[in-house]
């Protein structure tokens, strides 16, 4: 029998989610596949995805903050995210965080962990998006949980960097 | 801003998985619910479960086993099963193998962690199959890439514990 450290606790963690992951992505994706009207469909499956990522990001976030104090600001609940929510789940921080100061936050993962397991070439880019989706939802729900409703978009231009560009709604 | 140490990476991996896990049932399940026979449709959700997470028991055995040495028989395969593989994906080693020697295994995991998200109650042992069929899928996924064909089944007889008995098809 093999010693228990041959499987690490961080690599078994990585893979689960990202295989749990493209297996939603295929399965959404798959279900749909049969329909008629494509672009319509597409629109469907993202907003499928991004339904699922809200409700996890709700989830998570209430179980990471259950103990912590209170934000100062809109910045501080940022930092927080691209600091410690990330790094929870995607293994590493978010690279470069901007704002306009006006409610429109941009992060840029240079490396995203759910882009790293397709190819980098060209004819991918247009496959990126389905796979973002799930961590617009993630964002917007830990958000949306903390009080500040938003609108979030995702971008990639360079495999497997990307931003998501976060929109505070003021109410 | 708070420590990072305030979110501990265990607890963050455990949650993850599983409100994904949620999230996919309660996805197939919806996906399925307006469709005429009912019954039929119990037994499409099942098997899409238990294909997602024969896939997913695929792609972790091939990492986890890259590096490893092959195994003596099968009784070696499943306490390899039982210990390393569940508590990676589990946090916890089955409780209990038993096996008459002729192929047959039953794994008995006395708090089977997506379970323990649902109420222990009677009214909720007839919900209880619907999240066992991703798990049954990954064992015999990971089976099958170590080169053991499988019947996997599930049972459930007191919240939150649950027996899974594994059938080696002989070639």
């Amino acid at each position: 029998m093999k010693p228990l450290s041959s499987i690490t606790a961080d690599m078994a963690d990585d893979v689960l989610f990202e295989f749990l992951h493209m297996e939603i992505v295929a399965h959404v994706y798959k279900e749909h596949a049969t329909r008629e009207d494509i672009d319509k469909e597409r629109v469907t499956c993202v907003s499928t995805l991004e339904l699922m990522g809200f409700r996890v990001g709700q989830g998570l976030i209430e179980r990471f903050t259950k103990d912590c104090p209170t934000f100062k600001d809109d910045l501080d609940v940022m930092k927080f995210l691209c600091k410690d929510f990330w790094s929870t789940i995607f293994r590493k921080q978010i690279d470069n965080l901007r704002t306009n100061h006006q409610g429109t936050y941009v992060l840029q993962d240079n490396k995203f962990a759910l882009l790293t397991q397709l190819s980098s070439g060209k004819q991918y880019l247009e496959e990126a998006p389905k796979y973002l989706a799930f961590s617009c939802g993630l964002i917007r729900g830990a958000l949306s949980n903390l009080g500040l409703e938003s609108v979030v978009t995702a971008e990639v231009s360079l495999m497997p960097s990307c931003k998501f560009q976060v929109v505070i709604q003021k109410l």
